[in-house]
């Protein structure tokens, strides 16, 4: 089979004019950025704002093994095999972090024959959105430095500084870092950091913000410290929202590009799923619905945490109701669920596949709690056997769910119709009951505890000192009515990576606890929690090249 | 008078198709950032590579007043002149850095009725150009410290890696930092620094490189640092000068706006004009030359600065023959080097124009030490009097050089036209006899000397002892055969930025000598240079802001 990237560039895309014309967008509602990605004005959302919605399908996956289950890919190629059914589809993604690009990965616009392309735009700088983050990140740790340099007339105290700098790349050697030496007239030494961007607040805050008004009333609401006296200090103090929100005036604008197969594909916004909620622009999402009969997303980790908080978060705050969530499954995925070694997962073996479903079927129950219908999608490998087949598919038959083979990584929409039959039949059938999980205006500990015993599966919460300080400023601010972001590990429902498949009788332990005021919600870290990736020791960077006739190698 | 985003936001843009249309650009060779902005191909580059160049016009200034001559504006309002004219005129500036619009500027897209725009776009991110130079300078720094990390096998010293991160912030407190804390998984820690984007040695690079494969080997050829040993490590050998210019893939395309006028405007590329040569890219200056019959630029500072390392870097390796060079002044500036505090420099001052006008006389002397017919343009203020005026043109003439005032700043084009005139009559009636001033291959010291004394009017040159062992590293290194580039005040045509006027019977100091390999120069360094500008008290970016329709404040 090709790499990626060569599927990529072999394939015949429409002009995106064309994309945006089936989607009957008008050419004044387009700012193109080359001939195949386009910026979709506000204007447009105005205008379509009276349509009816389309449905809105989540997919989401069980816990993974390391290489991951397929989220993207599997969300493309649904979008994919929709249209080959006649069905007016568009998807919603996030966009890819360049450090992730440089690092390890090489890319991540799905794969297969199913990504989105340009890739190699897509996975580069796109339309700018990121650097236009980082801009507005760094502007605001430039002013909080600038103003304790000219005189600290808000007395912010050096030590209690909370807003770091960011970068789209993987640096560790800029985790940790002192600034400001040099002497008087180099500014205040203290200690940062750089976030890669995608982990920024502000790319939280891109995602959850109806429109330009709202992004800059929520970068006001950033906390970027404490004063001495310990009244937390807002970034409109610094009065720089304005020039932040001028600085992402078209970064809030949902990005159109397409499917291999032309398929309409919104790609916009990335926050992290642990430190933030992971998942796509509302803008993009929203706008989706009025332009298709589906529109379909992903949310990033397992459902435990990107469903969880995909319905939470982004449903709560965006007022949307999704229709029907699929749920990733490989047979792979499953057996390591069931306790076999990562090495070993090419063994047909029905018996740790028997222990592995106890996994699938926790996250089912998960996602029935939220009333949404839902589709198990199992993503083909070849060396899954017939016989591990049939007995997933018997074993959701029991459950009184629908399964169905993708195979869209290696046949495109055409590997997917039967699973896009089965959502589109699953939406016709069944009415959707969407409700969040919890109230917001509970107690801090009793939303975690809630996610935690419903979610999880746990029996009980612990908490360390520093959350539960935490927790009390926060109720002190009167700032705890906010949905919960947790971050956990992805590999397990617990919050060890150790413990696979359903595990039962464990608490959850809340090491640390974060307000981010201007996304509008909390984080309950649990664990390590990685802001700044490394580069591996052979980065993919190395192999990464374009030669001059505009060939490029090493993305895939 | 309306203020800069006013005038530019109430002018009528023509669809950038269309100006590009009439330079015969085909549709293909286009690629759209929105409506009135665009980026053009390679393959425009080769089509029109066979067509007669038209006439290059640089246009320079006086040492300045703080306020600065308005080389821009001027540049802008001959373009538009010319049009006026009825001849085929482009013009080819610098992108503006966000660092400083965020600070003092608020824009710098030229002023007045004699702008370029879409100002607010050119001010902000553009067409990402300055985002991607950033990414590939700190992928480069990313790089250097993960290979450290992973086992150090080419064996660098981590106090002797000079290459710098970079941001397009103005943030002083990222002058002098410390990477790498937090113990063994973060790195090794190290003292290291930012620079301002447009300060950094790829600004620089991609401002010389004629196309991608010339832009890698360049990049390869940055030394990054030291061994143990003393050894030179260059970019190549970490493996990522591919990736570095797969990151500049776009950025080496040159863009294409336009003026308030519908003038096209090349605005490509924008090198610090001290530690670098702060001229815009070749690419698009060579490219203006092919689509037009005139092509007027600019280069940063003074033309004691400017000018000379147009002159001496990008002409020299461009093969740029300039036709004419414009010499910019204000009454204000020639009062200013007269000895006039910046404060009185409203009042009338026959006594201060005649003290003033050596520096004006000087800089004429020098443009013709290249062989270049020159043009003087008095850039008109309200407060200059007819008899002031007088007083310079009477000087001009005898010196048998052609003057005319310039009054693009308040009436477009149609203010330039006596200065467009008398422009296109020099470059008909004198030809050019360019030539550098200095063979590359004599020694460093030699080539400092010359501009020195030739260019400076200095009597000699002192070197500190540093700079003299930078030197004889260099020419160990075998890479001693480069133009220099001399970072120096712009007050001043000394060092010293308080010697206004023509001063004599002064000594150049070099304090610090610097290889920058990779764009392929040698900075001496006469003081102390800011490579990373800090905010002021009241940063402009407090005053700019953006409403819920879209309208912008506080660029000017």
């Amino acid at each position: 089979m090709l790499t990626d990237i060569q599927i990529a560039q072999s394939c015949e895309m429409k002009p995106i004019t064309q994309v945006a014309g089936d989607l009957d967008i008008l050419e004044d509602e387009l700012e193109l950025y080359g001939k195949y990605k386009a910026k979709l004005s506000p204007e447009l959302c105005k205008r379509v704002c009276k349509n009816k919605d389309g449905k809105l399908i989540l997919v989401t996956a069980i816990n993974p093994t390391p290489a991951g289950e397929g989220k993207t890919t599997t969300t493309v190629g649904i979008g994919q095999a929709m249209s080959k059914l006649g069905h007016k589809a568009i998807i919603a993604l996030r966009e890819p972090s360049l450090g992730p690009v440089m690092g390890v990965k090489g890319g991540a616009a799905g794969g297969g024959y199913s990504q989105v392309v340009p890739m190699e735009d897509i996975n580069l700088h796109f339309t700018g959105d990121m650097h236009a983050l980082t801009c507005a990140n760094n502007l605001l740790s430039a002013a909080i430095d600038n103003h304790i340099h000219q005189g600290n007339s808000l007395g912010i105290d050096p030590t209690q500084i909370i807003w770091k700098r960011a970068i789209d790349m993987n640096d560790r050697a800029l985790r940790n870092i002192v600034t400001g030496l040099g002497g008087k007239k180099n500014g205040i030494p203290r200690e940062d950091g750089f976030l890669i961007t995608v982990a920024s607040e502000i790319m939280a805050i891109l995602c959850l913000s109806e429109d330009i008004e709202d992004l800059k009333e929520r970068l006001g609401k950033i906390i970027i410290g404490y004063t001495y006296e310990g009244a937390p200090v807002y970034a409109r103090d610094l009065k720089v929202n304005g020039a932040m929100a001028l600085l992402l005036k078209d970064a809030i604008k949902p990005n159109l590009v397409q499917t291999l197969e032309n398929t309409p594909a919104l790609v916009h916004g990335g926050p992290f799923a642990n430190i933030a909620h992971g998942c796509n622009s509302v803008v993009a999402t929203k706008l989706g619905l009025k332009l298709a009969d589906y529109c379909i997303t992903e949310a990033g980790f397992g459902a435990d945490l990107g469903a969880e908080k995909f319905f939470n978060i982004k449903c709560r705050y965006a007022g949307l109701k999704p229709d029907a969530a699929v749920l990733v499954a490989t047979i792979r995925a499953i057996k390591y669920n069931g306790g076999v070694d990562k090495n070993n997962l090419d063994a047909p073996n029905i018996k740790a596949l028997e222990m592995g479903f106890a996994n699938v079927e926790k996250h089912l129950e998960n996602i029935r709690k939220f009333g949404v219908p839902v589709v198990v999608a199992i993503n083909l490998f070849h060396t899954d056997t017939d016989e591990e087949i049939e007995y997933i598919k018997e074993r959701c038959k029991s459950m009184n769910v629908e399964c169905a083979i993708s195979e869209v990584f290696t046949k495109g929409g055409e590997g997917g119709r039967d699973l896009a039959q089965k959502i589109v039949d699953i939406t016709n059938t069944t009415k959707s009951d969407f409700k969040p999980l919890y109230d917001e205006n509970l107690k801090i500990k009793e939303k975690i505890e809630i996610i935690s015993k419903e979610i999880y599966g746990a029996s009980g919460v612990d908490y360390m000192p520093s959350a539960l300080k935490a927790i009390e400023k926060i109720e002190s601010l009167g700032m705890d009515k906010l949905p919960i972001c947790m971050a956990k590990t992805q590999y397990s429902l617990s919050d060890n990576p150790a413990l696979l498949g359903r595990p039962e009788g464990f608490k959850i332990t809340i090491r640390e606890v974060k307000l981010s005021s201007g996304a509008g919600f909390i984080v309950a870290i649990t664990g390590n929690i990685m802001t700044m990736p490394g580069l591996p020791k052979s980065p993919a960077a190395e192999k990464i090249d374009i030669d001059k006739s505009g060939t490029i190698y090493g993305l895939f």
